[in-house]
């Protein structure tokens, strides 16, 4: 059996209220054995599902088995959409609503899907179902109990959220954008590596832009939109001291395609 | 003796400055045994005493009695504003200036007020108490200090907040809202259950709206403003994928009446 | 050998995104032995590397001997900027980018520095050395490497900030900018003690305003620009319940001359 250590937090709660405080209080006052709470984030825009997808699985990427993964952006709280978990290999368990919020999760790593078996209790409230409903399923498993008790595979897959897979086509190149930071800078699905021109031309949403290719931002002029190999392994748009993002209006699951010169 | 495991700081410092990093350094470097320190909210708006009030009380519903609830947002710090200190039976104990902030805990929790004895320390800042008054005394109350050794009971009550009580007369009902949170949501201190109406008018400020009552947000029409049994126990206004903060324009401490169609 | 028991993290990496949750992630994925994380700021303004100087720096102040300070605002991540550690007596070992962001370090602690020896990793990344680089050498000494086996003296002295000197010349008293916090108050570097009139005029960036001394904020009429002894030494520019970075436009690193009455 796992001994998890670790909950890692990733919300669109905000840091302004007291929701974040309450879902980890109901945690700890659940659990006996030592257990960290690991704050992700809680500054994911409000109801923007896709920027949870990649914040949560990246954070995943350097934590180990003994993390439980706590991923609650639930714009359909209340509403019978189901809570999945999602058993890895390496990259310990996550438990969400099932509404696409773990896409990158099934993508990256290895595991298995299941879904919670019962109906939502009825002391539930309908809009606060990660104190009520996800925090004592966390502690639940941070206590020791098997999955399989609460959860079980079958019925229609999970929701996955949909993006353009890369693909490759003499000089072009096809994807989608994944996530945008805070900062502005665009991350592609596009593996570093891929590219060998230094001009490349980027076409996306019916409009087109030249992209400068580099290897940091600070090699970028002032203003000028480069794209450079990103630090997860996938191409990213960027202006040096700026926004891409302002720059180049796309954001996640906005197809893109780079056109090499 | 009571033995505190947990610091719950609830500030309107914000997260930028050294300000929550220093105040807790200052505890830690005080206290020898084992003690967590667990951040409620830093960004509760500059001077918002109602915010706080209802954010630090709402947060220690769900922390147990080994818990010291630090709540400084104190525009007064540097004048002679007391020291209240408030020993709950189960929730732990409070400190904070004697300015509202303590409102609600006031209300919820079962306890007894206790005022700090002595005056400032002559070596203490005239502008961050929460590092030269409030720290030393949390730690030295980990440490296991009884309280009655530097506070005790007595002078004028303690300043409480000022809001309309719930009432019902007939098919009106009065009172306050008592939190607007960051998504615009209004809470009220009307309790869940004392609806009957789907349709409900709301008056505030002299104006009047048009509620429809539902049991989740997902059921409200886009820009609808709808009225829900709230996850505290209280009747919240709010929009769905909206802020119903920006559609009705009341905040803490506004009455407000509801009459039901 | 001194017993690393904290890694104090300061950044500019803001909290809505994974990179403070990665770059903790490596630290503790490599370190064995207990190490509490603790969060100094991760809102730093991107790239501005006086506000990081400070708040790491103050920050430090009220943290002991077994204390490592990774401080990243790194603009010029990428480039061959060097990797500083500054080993202090009594605040604990610094580790940063060298390029301004440990000035205030270097000015109220007494230390020494030392330089990372090796090129950066060819295994790290360009844009993200927080993760590659600084979180690896700061799990090396949490797990107890001596410094020298990375790191060694020598080559030009470490960048640090241009300000003009506290100087006192009969009513004339000259000083810089070293802070403005989130509200807007402004720190000099001139003590607290120097002043004695009630009237001062303040010269900055070619203009003039009128401040008036006071001891606490709330002494201040609505909008009045006061000045009063701040809680870290230095006289502070405020507003009482306002922002004097809004009413005077100076910022870190601005001279200031103030001439008394």
């Amino acid at each position: 059996m796992e001994i998890f250590t670790q909950v890692a937090f990733t919300s669109d709660f905000g840091l302004s209220d007291h929701y974040v405080a309450v879902t980890k209080s109901v945690i700890l006052s659940r659990v006996k054995r030592q257990l960290s709470l690991f704050d992700v984030s809680h500054m994911i825009p409000r109801h923007k599902i896709p920027k949870a997808a990649y914040v949560a699985a990246t954070a995943a990427k350097y934590m180990g088995k003994s993390t439980i993964h706590l991923v609650v952006v639930d714009p359909g709280v209340g509403t019978p959409r189901r809570v999945a978990t999602y058993k890895t290999e390496a990259n310990g368990v996550f438990i969400a609503p099932d509404n696409g919020v773990l896409t990158y999760a099934f993508r990256w790593f290895k595991g298995s899907v299941l879904f919670y078996k019962d109906a939502v209790p009825e002391y539930a409230s309908a809009t606060f179902h990660a104190r009520d409903v996800f925090a004592p399923l966390v502690a639940d498993i941070a206590n020791g109990m098997n999955l399989d008790e609460k959860f079980a595979p079958g019925g229609p897959p999970p929701i996955e959220l949909p993006y353009t897979e890369f693909s490759k086509n003499g000089r072009e190149i096809r994807g989608s954008v994944i996530y945008v930071d805070v900062f502005g800078n665009i991350v592609t699905n596009i593996p570093n590596e891929t590219l060998h021109s230094d001009i490349v031309r980027l076409k996306a949403q019916g409009r087109e832009y030249t992209l400068h290719r580099k290897t940091t931002y600070s090699e970028g002029g002032k203003g000028e939109v480069i794209i450079i190999g990103g630090s997860e392994g996938f191409y990213e748009i960027a202006v040096n001291m700026g926004s891409a993002a302002a720059a180049v209006g796309i954001q996640e699951l906005s197809e893109v395609t780079l056109v090499e010169e």
